[in-house]
């Protein structure tokens, strides 16, 4: 489409920062007749200690009419754990159905890595968003007595899990390697696992060119430290997803530059795009947050929206940079996105 | 005590290979005037497949009249994913209340780590082990319809958080540099987090000289490959347990180093070690497990059981071996044994 209706939401910490970075290489990157609106929301810690609002009906309402979100990242020390993740960052997830929350991982040559010898790393995890131990179900009995009992429910249906593994095989489909690895715990979460289970055979049957593993999601993390290389395409539960994304981040050259897309692929709702590290409040205001990740899920953005070249401009500019980076005196935020702007429109 | 009455259980795959190498040093390092009684007891997938019986009540009844027990590994794909973990593994640590599951992480001279840089790593994980998402609740509705809704329910109780809270307190105490971490995930899972964090906070008070921490479970993942060494001791739930272990041992020289307490500390149960790693079925009878994990297991058992001196001579030996392995040819399974035995009596 030649215009994109982007609603921005900074949230809190680094948030801000790194959105004013990502939009930036953006409207650098995109081409002079596609017109682009931002609505920016201001929603998180501040809007939440000034009025007592998290996200109104009005705003959610509101923010559906866009044709897609860039969110910097959610949650502050000032307000209680949970409160604006859950409010906010997860009741955007669900509410939009973003059923499949997309997390490249791929090892750039020339960055930082905690492995020895650089594996080669380039895997996708396709993380559930919209089910699993994230749906809030639970509850606390006798709460802080001696006596309290504390639940928490993962939530899995048949129709939550085989709309995301579906999506998985069709990127493994799509992949050079084919190859589509199942992360769960089937021999304790038995129920839950007996679903992703059989579904993942069953929906399989219909991709005979991919090929399936399976791993308890322990012993992925062990080869996510040991062997990165052999994964190509992930597909695994909301909780499951989210501890091993931050590893994998961490593998890759770190949280810095990991990018991710709350994707709803039916398109009934728009799509969110935010880098996977949170809102560090402890740098927040400094100029040290790295906003590579914000612009690499602008890429995701303009891919989802079908701007496939001006994606693949983004991400050829990150490259090009990290490896100019070698050596180089650390940026500010602002003169990394300088630098990315630049050179996109290079 | 100058007997220990061991029961033994070495289950599936590389388990029974193992614990025969366990047995072997055990044997060695005990003074003449200690007898060693070992009852072995035959649990598993031979079992479950001979006669249809997972763990008999009789059983039960009887290993609970030993002084510990030492187990090999449990699990194998020709039963159904769950049923010997369940039925047998997690029946055990229930039945016997084993609340404390015992992890220690320690990076060796000369062993090899993943990780670039050989950052100096000696942590404790204090795995709660009786309740959370491992208590076999939840279930399946409309199952094989695609209609059906799986659930797992996550239990925690004020009792079970803080019994553990207030032991890895006491091990964090103990130790030079009296840190203690909490790792949860309280911003997304707020009923069982906020039991776990004010239980973590209030028990603190009592231990005014350990300092404290609070992490995610997923940014404790990049910790553990980026700066393990801020780690010394770590308390977290079952499968937060679990997942961090694993990850742990890839980290300080893989699975094959890897021991663990299933601990009853008020001794009314049998006290139960094992190996972190699995059976490995792919490797079984081929010679190539390494048997050190469950050597340094029998360490911990002797520790528990009041033989100091024994289990520092087995910890002795293990750092000599790995030290003198270098460059040397790759061992049998009964090699490392042999080498082992050989040095706790030299
Ligand atoms: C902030 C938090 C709720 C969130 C999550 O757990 O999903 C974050 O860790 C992420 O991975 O996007
Ligand atoms: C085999 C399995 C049930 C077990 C667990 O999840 O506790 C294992 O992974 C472990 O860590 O001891």
């Amino acid at each position: 489409s030649r215009s994109i209706r982007l609603a921005v939401i900074p949230g809190d910490g680094i948030g801000r920062e790194v959105v004013a970075q990502g939009l930036k290489v953006l409207s650098a990157v995109l081409p002079s007749d596609v017109k682009l609106e931002t609505e920016e929301y201001d929603l998180g810690a501040r809007r939440y200690h000034a009025t007592g609002e998290i996200l109104p009906d009005a705003e959610l309402a509101s923010l559906k009419h866009h044709d897609a979100i860039l969110l910097g990242a959610i949650g502050d020390p000032s307000v209680p754990a949970g409160v604006l993740e859950r409010g906010l960052l997860l009741k955007l997830r669900f509410a939009f159905d973003h059923y499949v929350n997309l997390r490249p991982s791929k090892l750039f040559p020339n960055t930082a890595t905690p492995l020895a010898g650089r594996p080669d790393i380039d895997f996708v995890v396709v993380r559930e968003g919209t089910e699993g131990p994230y749906t809030g179900n639970g509850g606390s009995l006798r709460t802080g007595t001696p006596h309290e009992v504390a639940t928490e429910v993962s939530v899995n249906t048949a129709l939550g899990v085989e709309r995301v593994v579906r999506d998985a095989y069709e990127r493994a489909q799509a992949r050079p390697r084919k190859k589509l690895t199942l992360v769960h715990k089937n021999n304790v979460l038995v129920y839950a696992g007996q679903l992703w289970k059989s579904t993942f055979d069953r929906v399989g049957r219909e991709y005979p060119e991919v090929t399936t593993d399976y791993l308890h999601v322990d012993a992925a993390t062990i080869f996510m430290v040991t062997q990165p290389e052999r994964f190509d395409v992930i597909v695994t539960d909301n909780l499951f997803g989210d501890i091993l994304t931050d590893l994998a981040a961490a593998v890759t050259g770190g949280i810095g530059l990991a990018a991710s897309g709350n994707i709803n692929p039916d398109g009934a709702f728009p799509s969110m795009f935010e880098p996977v590290h949170g809102s560090a409040p402890d740098i927040a205001g400094t100029g040290k947050a790295d906003p590579t990740a914000t612009v690499l899920s602008v890429a995701m953005l303009l891919r989802h929206l079908g701007h496939e070249a001006e994606a693949a401009r983004i991400e050829t500019a990150v490259a090009e940079d990290l490896a100019a980076r070698d050596g180089a005196a650390p940026r500010t935020t602002d003169e990394t996105g300088d630098a990315l702007a630049l050179r996109v429109t290079g």
